[in-house]
């Protein structure tokens, strides 16, 4: 495909910590170093230089700590809510924000809309095993705080399709998150979940294969390559893992920093710990993607630089490439 | 207070992983290094020597797999039950055990019985924050999978009185686990326990503050002294930071291993890695304790090692020694 076949990705240029900035510097880097069309969405006389992007105008900016639903109904003519309107009109193969996690998600969600079927859409966070080339997808990441136990075995069955086109696991090995890997630990909503994992009827249309309970200590391990459970358990679990990463990796900095003689060594280090170090860092990831929705939507981390849009924009056009959300109707609603 | 005049510290020297080796070794060590008194409780003839120490006879082992209730009612000449009636009956001032969790709990629960008032005893698991002298106390971390807002206010309650006599925090800040610091954000429970403890009235007793909710990536910051949580979500942290925590030191150990300069600079930085790597042996920990009981129940990890046990029949000898059970007392039932 060309790039004058494609529809542009559209990027939301006033969301995140360091926008619009960051924001247009990575979406022009992502035009030219992928050769694929962008639009920026956002207020045309607040960008910085567009190197020639196309700018779809939107007047307001919901901000960082806005409350989401309430803006998104409001705000119509923000950034978020025009970017997500681009995708729902044809103009735009999908969208990236690095706004407002929950207002990119109500954007989305009320533009875009539900793919038949689909309960709830899931926020689909990859975690990166350190020191492996394996990602484990953990999902829900924090769109539904409440779920019920059918849509979580929807996130089962997302989470397994998104695994496949997304990471290339012929059959992607689910697990559920529990407090013990026997059926009868948890909470009711785990227990009803694990029979209804078991029963296995839900793997057809997605290619999963149900492993069972799964632990906290298990989503780093190659165990396992798709995690489901509910979005307050899920958003906890990744807050605790970049809250424990970081703390980690300062103490050991801390360490090296300690004499003269740990400083050198430190250095001699550094080649050999920075892969580690990439793997790491939330801007190489691409992304957590809202699966469930009549669209391809990317949430880039609030903090997102330029490299972060870059990687969240080749991650949205792979997954259009690959007609991810086709392969999500029929996963939901198998033909 | 002499040896003489204290009454001993119950180690079940059938439960955990490397028992009854490890534990015995640890228990007489106990004995020698802290100058407290040890009884032992299991079988007499598995045991190796014990250096003298009394051994309270319980022909029967709770598998580490085994379901807690059932095994608890059914094998009343277990280890475990026979060292919570230890403390029933005023032959030890403390139960130490490296068993199955749920049957430590279960024997604990019912031969020790909760203290008035108490809805249900929690499990308070030190978190240590890498590089620093701090710990977080996490509770619950596993004993309730489903709470009400009212038991966890009262894990607050606990958690600030345990937090000011095992690390002498003067006025600990309690924060509640949620996915977001607005009182909006999270599930019905954590709404509604938020509520309760921005009122207020409980810290009274505890001399705690609420310092509202707190997210995962809190725990490890020096922001917060005791993170409120239900036992499923408290124990999936707890699992996620071991196994982050894991995947990290291996990964970092893989990259000091890369090629010949990097295995010295590796050996260089060693002494100075060496306190955090101690830091985050669970061994040294001092175990996770159960709250709200009349009586010390100290859980180890099942991997204890010897050091495990001296040092959680240490953690023991002082919570007994500072009247902790009296202070819960009196912190859920001021006088």
């Amino acid at each position: 495909m060309t790039s004058a076949e494609r529809l542009p990705v559209a990027v939301d240029a006033m969301g995140g910590d360091r926008a619009p900035a960051e924001i247009v510097a990575g979406a022009v880097r992502a035009r030219d170093e992928l050769g694929v069309p962008v639009v920026l969405v956002g207020r045309p006389e607040e960008l910085p230089d567009t190197g020639g992007l196309e700018v779809i105008p939107a007047s307001e900016v919901i901000a960082m700590d806005a409350d989401p639903g309430k803006s998104v109904r409001t705000m119509k003519d923000s950034s978020l809510v025009r970017a997500a309107e681009a995708v729902r009109d044809g103009r735009a193969c999908a969208m990236v924000s690095a706004g407002n996690t929950g207002a990119t998600m109500a954007s989305a969600l009320l533009r875009m809309k539900r793919l038949p079927g689909v309960g709830r859409p899931a926020i689909a966070t990859p975690i990166p095993n350190p020191g492996t080339d394996r990602t484990t997808v953990l999902l829900d990441a924090g769109a539904n705080a409440e779920c019920t136990p059918e849509w979580l075995v929807q996130f089962a069955q997302m989470g397994a399709t998104y695994a496949r086109h997304r990471y290339g696991i012929e059959a992607p090995r689910v697990g559920l998150l529990s407090i013990g890997e026997e059926p009868t630990k948890g909470t009711p909503l785990v227990k009803e979940t694990h029979q209804l994992l078991a029963e296995g009827g839900w793997a057809e249309s997605c290619g999963g294969t149900f492993v069972g309970n799964v632990e906290g200590r298990d989503i780093m391990s190659p165990d396992v390559d798709v995690v489901v459970t509910d979005g307050f358990t899920g958003n906890v679990v990744l807050k605790t893992l970049e809250g424990s990463m970081r703390a980690l990796v300062n103490a050991i900095l801390g360490a090296f920093g300690a004499t003269e003689e740990t400083k050198a060594a430190g250095d001699a280090l550094f080649p050999a710990l920075l892969p580690l170090y990439a793997q790491l860092d939330p801007n190489n990831t691409g992304g957590a993607m809202l699966l469930g929705l009549n669209g391809v939507c990317i949430i880039s981390h609030g903090s997102s630089n330029d490299t972060a849009i870059v990687n969240a924009v080749k991650v949205a056009t792979e997954m259009v490439d690959a007609g991810l959300v086709g392969a999500l109707a029929s996963t939901i609603r198998p033909e």
